[in-house]
């Protein structure tokens, strides 16, 4: 490996807190081997993600090839695949012995047992001539996932090379690890915030779907808006619940199948400061945020919604973001009362609203991301089918 | 320190195997200093966390004094404190730079523009030589503590020597960080379940007391039952949601102010199925143990609960133990169709139910940790005044 061995630890810890700094899971794997190749010298690296008895097949790297070969043909040849685990693939034996595997030689790969497809190699005039496959291991020992690095300088099969390897990798899967357990720890979140949120509705509709497109769509109207992950994961968490008042609305006006009387109305309408009361007070963004959609969703741009009557910026930008996606969807459903809307009747309402009911700037957003929008429409397995929506 | 050169990179590398194996924060702050006198051969260490612009002093460790004091005196006199962040003293000089600050002789702190307290050395017949005052630097840099350590071995303030202390350091800053961010996260999460919670209870109670009081007592017999800490966090964060399924009752039962007849108790009786539809097929640990709680929190030991009349051990764990913490607090809680009981004569009635309605190790578990318990109904802020409950 190209490094002075003065500098080692101070590399190591460097990479350590670099890795530790990118909490977001596929930037991190990239993070990984990008800097396992500049750490080691070598030429390519690849990440694979154990889930079960099966690995992932997750980032390709190789900067010989990324300046040789065209990124589409690059693409086209290495397919993100996953495969069982296997004594007789280089990486499978490295998952099942929990050891590096070092292999210098790339040519004699079969007298140690492994079968190795060189048709990759052969496709993009490659040659892969040394590999070492590390281990990565969770904080119990467990293996996480593999490291592969191809075509190593000199000398990087010493042993001593082979154990700064091994320190490497150890910082990698430190990193891993935690981004593995956030990820899954966020995964649980917005599950229970699906579930727990379908409550408020449970009565009046006959499945969560309203909930999951709702804050899909919020999410992807945010995301043509600004380029921040925080705010568009927070309205994504945040949205599912606007709706959380409606658990105080009696029986009586919540089921109605006709129109509300006025009195009914402004009964309906408390679910906005219901929904706040509910989430009030809480120290955590995405409650914060949660708490300014259920109060302000039902605001219109132009001043005339509820329930305080706020006008253009004065509502938090969070909710003039979901009262778009809300009434997306309300329209494009189906109610007791009421048949779904055609998709394009609905986005030229949406579009007439400009200024109206809704921010103009959010209404762009909209447009920019519909046909990822109604691709949510379209899926089998959501309430309603082509033909419903056509 | 007193380690040799060519171990360095593996020591450190394990230290922070180890320590990101830690995911309880009070358990990996002790592990932190641990590791760390350890590591340097110091006589001491001590660790606080930063919490906006104070110092909070988490983690006080001495081998000399540990061996001298008794752990009796050692904890009169070492208070858990916090203090503002001045320039002044040490660690906050620590924080304000950003950078190490190395002490080689305590006698001359004075000369170094440092206010310090000579009390607790005098108190305790100790003599604080020199200190290292070291900044934990989260992933973008920003301080979250610091860690000092006391008394360190000859040549430790050598150049390379503060390089390593600055390298083991960030190892502890990147396992501090992890812990940090996962503890804020998962108190989002309790803090989300429990809000949602209470929708379902929103219509007929006043506050969501009920929902919280009743998972800490959970949490409690749990503890008593398993010395294991993920099932007594699933216990705590899965238990809020045992009634989510009564979203669905009618309001004319679920707000009857009056003894429910033979068929409304029916009804009423399909929160527990319910309950489960709705947390049904989710992946995540938290709301698999939800979903039997929901579904079986209503069994009763001897069969003859609902809704399938399982039999003592046929009923999950979780169910029997929130079946206790469930009943116990709706005995002591008012409703608007009965008086609270009072706390004494609720606990007999727990108990004489053993092998009835309760699995009988729940209830020695439940006795077992009954003050502990009674002192979540005696506390200011609860539902209910002692009067109450007297």
């Amino acid at each position: 490996m190209h490094i002075k061995k003065g500098d080692i630890v101070e590399k190591l810890v460097n990479i350590g807190i670099l890795l530790s700094q990118e909490k977001n899971l596929r930037k991190l794997l990239n993070k990984i081997v990008e800097e396992v190749i500049n750490f080691t010298g070598a030429e390519g690296g690849s990440l694979y993600i154990k889930k079960g008895n099966t690995l992932h097949f997750m980032v390709f790297k190789n900067r010989i090839l990324e300046e040789r070969v065209s990124p589409d043909l690059l693409k086209k040849r290495i397919k993100k695949s996953s495969f069982e685990i296997k004594g007789t693939s280089i990486a499978g034996a490295c998952v099942k012995r929990g050891e590096i595997i070092a292999i210098p030689d790339m040519d004699r790969v079969e007298e140690l047992g492994f079968k190795y497809d060189r048709r990759m190699d052969k496709d993009l005039g490659y040659k892969t001539k040394s590999l070492l496959s590390i281990p990565l291991k969770g904080p119990q020992g467990e293996i996480i996932g593999v490291l592969q690095i191809v075509n190593l300088p000199e000398g990087s099969f010493e042993k001593e090379e082979l154990r700064l390897a091994r320190a490497m990798a150890s910082q990698a899967a430190i990193a891993l690890s935690n981004a593995l357990l956030l990820d899954e720890l966020k995964n649980a979140q917005l599950d229970t915030i699906y579930r727990l949120s379908r409550v408020a509705e449970f009565k009046d509709r006959e499945t969560g779907d309203h909930i999951r497109r709702m804050s899909l769509v919020s999410k992807y109207i945010a995301s043509a808006m600004k380029n921040d992950p925080d705010f568009i994961e927070l309205i994504l968490y945040a949205s599912p619940m606007h709706d959380i008042g409606k658990v105080a609305i009696p029986d009586s006006i919540l089921l109605k199948p006709a129109r509300l009387t006025k009195q009914e109305f402004e009964i309906m309408k408390t679910h906005t400061k219901i929904g706040a009361e509910i989430l009030k007070g809480a120290e955590t963004p995405i409650l914060k945020v949660a708490y300014k959609i259920a109060l302000y969703h039902h605001e219109k741009y132009n001043g005339t919604g509820y329930p305080e009557g706020l006008k253009g910026y004065e509502i938090p930008i969070e909710a003039r973001v979901v009262a778009v996606a809300d009434v997306f969807d309300a329209l494009v459903s189906k109610r007791p009362y009421k048949e779904p809307w055609p998709l394009e009747k609905t986005k030229e309402f949406i579009v007439s609203q400009k200024g109206q009911h809704f921010d103009p700037v959010v209404v762009e957003a909209f447009i920019k991301v519909y046909d990822k929008i109604i691709s949510l429409y379209q899926k089998p397995g959501t309430l309603y089918s082509n033909q419903d929506l056509a």
